[in-house]
């Protein structure tokens, strides 16, 4: 099995991807929308996707992204992130004049960065990227926060590790397939759907409603502009229950009642962020009209 | 009156605290940060900063600002955005290899992008500051996607101008004061809180009813993380409600019964994206206990 990443060798992406599917091959994209597109044309089994980081927050794009391709989600997973400033061998800290990364990994280094005064900070499109560029180009007075593999993949030397400002920095990976893939075969405990909202007032509430009224839990919210409709929002919700759960389909009906755009992203098995699903809950038989 | 602004003169912040105080002095500043700090300390009466674009979104940075160095929002405006590709004059569009902008312009103009093959792209800080990097470094092989003004202040030529993806690509702004400073005299109709919530199913659904069931509107809501604690998330919210109107005061009062944190970042006379208050409102004088 293929499972197609956004980055090079090295990148905490392919780690998640490992730890999901540990025996598959894993395939670099140079972008996410490279990811969705293989996927889509049958060239990787599986994507894998950063969708949202606890200190820097949601990755937008990817839920655009989402959106635009129409994959169907399987799964997610977390992996904790630390990051390490490496160079080439021979370059000292004192020598570093410009640090590469991607904004994010940035953000998530910011404390540390302030720290050193004099040195410039170069937004790139990828952590392992930044360690390639520099051993590419021989930088010799550059250093790039990205992961211990990437200093192992690309020859160079890890100056300091664990920089991120904290200790606690973890990103959450969404697993997607295409929409024709074999569906899963575990339980489902999670569901994503995006939807939009009639320009009225308590629209928001209402949505909502249709979850809450039925004990549904939202694990996350959130809300990101329709181009050419300015301050018009999809809104993107991660909701704790599984397809089997006949909540779901009911609460879904109920919302496309009044929600001109509704898609289901995906029912999925989480380990993650969710209450785990107890005895008690009303779990119907998997193939329960949904 | 000095009102401080992010970038370099021909920035689009430059422009908006242009409309919002036409007589003011505008402040160049490297960094949102810096926006901040010299409102703090007086240095700037005011400070102008990008809150939300239609089409690339929200500038995060700008909410985490907001909360970290908290001053009071006194108004909101909206300036429409048009990009412009311009270039040292000589270099004409073919001769174009890398193009400079900020992240938020380059997604605004991704498909005009994907247009020019073999043209790297480069993320900047600053959409005028890539123009200034262009004239500084001399460089005939590169383009800026900013504003023409930027291009007018920096002596760099237009190649092309609204090469933006959306016609309708518009940035609102949010001006603040100092906490200390003298209150608005206008009415206010425009309210920004942020608030936590207890880990508990339907928190939010129960922070949303505080509005919906006295009929205040929600334009903007907004959920960023809380660094630290992973999954947990501060929501921002704009309501279109005055201070004098008790509807507000009460309303968060009541979202403080539940709500660990709780802060109130301003109301403000806003022109845009609410509803006209009319003389059926019930808008009590100001002065009223908030």
């Amino acid at each position: 099995m293929t499972v197609a990443f956004q980055g090079e060798p090295g990148a905490y992406s392919e780690a998640a991807g490992q730890i999901y599917a540990p025996d598959a091959t894993l395939l670099p994209c140079p972008s996410f929308e490279d990811v969705f597109g293989v996927v889509e044309s049958g060239g990787a089994a599986l994507g894998i996707l950063p969708i949202e980081n606890s200190i820097g927050g949601t990755i937008h794009r990817n839920y655009d992204l989402l959106l635009a391709h129409d994959p169907t989600i399987v799964g997610d997973l977390e992996l904790r992130v630390v990051h390490s400033l490496i160079a080439l061998p021979g370059t000292s800290l004192a020598q570093v004049r410009q640090i590469y990364s991607h904004p994010q990994a940035l953000a998530q280094c910011d404390r540390y960065l302030r720290g050193l005064p004099g040195v410039e900070v170069v937004a790139t499109y990828d952590t392992a990227g930044s360690a390639k560029l520099i051993k590419d180009r021989q930088l010799t007075d550059a250093a790039a926060i990205a992961s211990e593999r990437a200093a192992a993949v690309f020859g160079l030397r890890v100056l300091q590790t664990g920089i991120q400002d904290f200790a606690d920095n973890i990103t959450r990976f969404l697993v997607v397939a295409s929409r024709g893939a074999e569906a899963p075969t575990r339980a489902t405990n999670k569901t994503t759907v995006v939807f939009a909202l009639p320009n009225q007032a308590g629209a928001l509430f209402k949505a909502l409603s249709v979850f809450a009224l039925r004990d549904i839990d939202l694990t996350k919210l959130e809300s990101r502009p329709i181009p050419g409709r300015p301050w018009e929002y999809l809104f993107y919700v991660d909701l704790a229950v599984g397809a089997e759960d006949f909540r779901c389909a009911r609460a879904l009906a109920h919302l496309a009642e009044f929600a001109p755009t509704l898609r289901n992203l995906g029912s999925y098995a989480s380990t993650l962020s969710t209450r785990t699903p107890t005895p008690a809950d009303p779990v119907v038989a998997a193939g329960e009209p949904a």
